[in-house]
């Protein structure tokens, strides 16, 4: 491991309160947006990261240069936390149980934690507490494919059960000829599920402290392209029982699988109601609106509930905010931080760049616009997106 | 000068764009706070701090440690950035011109500066101009003071043409004998002016780029005690003329001083009508209401201002916003970020705490909260602030 061996770091670590102090696995966007919040009230957030160029480090996080995979890196993050938590979910699961057998205490818990990170035990656990969600089948065999295609006829949509993100790690198949090639790179096996008819994707965000409060925020809709977020709208324009509805599930699950922190839930919205996709146990893409968007921004909320101190309102503050994200263009790579001065243009607009290298396909940064009706905030946010990402809006 | 000589630091120093990268001198909550508008717009701040307890040190900015007395430090911040800007007023002016000299870029300019540095130098400055100002008169012998006297009678205010902050540098003078030994303790005189009807103490923050592009804050009302903001109450509760007249003045006196970045413009409204008082030519204590309660925060304001970036939308986001400062109480020493349980739970208050070492009398942090009106937002502030300030509200 590569310890930072900063004077500076050192220093501050010794002259800090150790009650509030945080610690986060993971240095992308969601723990540099989690520093800032943690800046406003005054406390530190020490964050494991790969290297310099980490969005949360190039944000002057206090930070510790490692790998999740090291469990003697995780240890010393760890060291003189009163919590840890996580910015993503490529932690082993042996490492948490190990850590949280030696008294470190994680938020989420190492159990809870498991149902995001392998979709499958995300699944079986919400079935078992009689959650609506979709039909599904842990598949290893080509029979057991064909079975469920049998039920549910092509195309049938498959995920890994581990390690997927941005539209990685899930695929649609349309007969058993590329059902069979998959597996075969998938020995794990893969969960395999019908393509539904989804009116809408819909996320609800919900914090929950250590001691069991809890608050959920309003649903929003979730808009994908190339199975990748790519906007928000809040509130999520659906029916208000459905809206309603979504908010109950999600608070029911939090305190059923006993959530610390910030947990998303990810639904699909289909002519037979609601389903339940998936479990995000951590800040979230869904949840960059509520930084202007809400009276406490998920990443304040995040803190609040793994430190259990009083969580915040949820309230949103505008009749409409719309987010769009900020992705690396594909060809020429184009840097979003030399277009800042196009997009700050676009009257309120606020922007949000995590100061990363473009990459095609990569996220680079979020747009967020709050007004008076959801048409109007998305094409804002649209517009200074589309200048940022350097192409026609 | 101690050179941070951080690895990281240095690394991140060569990766970065040129442009965009803004220098600040000073390292207090006010470059805190600006690096926290940096961190949003993915651009780099780098500012010049005394020492690693520097309250925009603690919260990561990219950092030189040194001294704004000394030129080589100054020049060495400014190396590579695009504009130098500052966060305080104690930069000898001598350096400023030197600077300006040498083709760094200034913002506010070395001309623009001295008249928040010397308050005579503002005053004049106001009055050759054709602003109402208060009556004045640089005393430097007693015989000047009594004449000043016998114009307007006892008590007179005296303050420090220089270095006077947060109360300093400001007496009120009851008769010729405390005049004349103040006068002993001030080699270079005193700026003397009457002890007016205050019906109220405003402030406007006015933004104005380099290129010439303004936009004004709506006035907001300051409230001192001992001489010292304590809260903050936007909109200032005033006839509707006073206001628009405070605006206009505000953007009258940045466009004739040619202001670049954030100028707050402090008055008093009178019987007589609106009177300037002070310039800061910088963010402002009177405007960190604009980081809740505005479309555009002062501080990411002054980013594009100095960068020459479009500027924001002004616009107060909510029928009324208050915000209330933490103060070190006097006695036992209260640290704040061991009180944030309590404070929180108060509903909708935003904390800002600058994570600096308790003293009595010095600025720790302060709370924002947005509301439909004035009495319930400033009510809710005040609980906030005095949680965390270990008193009774």
């Amino acid at each position: 491991m590569s310890t930072s061996t900063l004077p500076r770091t050192k220093t501050i670590a010794r002259a800090r309160l150790q009650a509030g102090r945080v610690a986060m696995v993971g240095a992308g966007q969601l723990a540099r947006m989690t520093h800032q919040a943690a800046i406003n009230l005054g406390i530190e957030l020490r964050v494991l990261a790969t290297g310099p160029q980490d969005s949360a480090v190039r944000a002057g996080a206090t930070h510790l240069f490692g790998s999740p995979a090291n469990l003697e890196d995780l240890r010393e993050l760890g060291t003189g936390a009163e919590v840890m938590t996580f910015d993503h979910e490529r932690i082993p699961q042996e490492h948490l149980q190990a850590l949280e057998d030696e008294g470190i205490a994680l938020a989420p818990s190492a159990s809870a934690a498991l149902l995001a990170q392998d979709k499958l035990a995300g699944r079986r656990a919400l079935a078992e507490r009689g959650f609506p969600i979709p039909d599904f089948v842990h598949a290893v065999t080509a029979a057991q494919i064909e079975q469920f295609a049998a039920r549910h006829g092509w195309p049938l949509i498959a995920k890994a059960p581990r390690g997927g993100y941005d539209g990685r790690g899930v695929w649609e198949l349309g007969d058993p000829a590329g059902a069979t090639t998959l597996l075969e790179t998938l020995p794990d096996g893969l969960l395999l599920e019908p393509k539904l008819t989804i009116e809408s994707e819909l996320a609800v965000l919900v914090a929950r402290s250590r001691s069991g409060q809890a608050v959920a925020y309003g649903a929003v809709q979730t808009i994908q392209k190339n199975a990748m977020c790519r906007e928000i709208l809040a509130p999520a324009p659906i029916d208000r029982d459905s809206a309603v509805e979504a908010q109950r599930l999600a608070l029911a699950i939090a305190n059923e699988i006993r959530a610390t922190g910030v947990l998303a839930v990810e639904m699909f919205l289909t002519p037979a109601g609601l389903l339940v996709n998936e479990l995000a146990l951590r800040p979230h893409n869904s949840g960059h609106y509520t930084i202007e968007g809400c009276a406490t921004s998920q990443f304040e909320q995040h803190l609040r509930a793994v430190l259990d101190w009083p969580l915040g309102l949820p309230t949103l503050l505008a009749p409409a905010v719309a987010t769009a994200n900020v992705i690396g263009a594909t060809g020429d790579p184009v840097d979003p931080r030399t277009r800042l001065d196009q997009a700050l243009a676009v009257p309120a607009a606020h922007i949000h760049l995590y100061d990363k290298e473009p990459r095609p396909g990569r996220k680079l940064g979020h747009v967020t616009v709050c007004g008076r009706d959801l048409q109007s905030v998305r094409s804002a946010a649209r517009l200074a997106a589309a200048h940022l990402e350097g192409r026609p809006a």
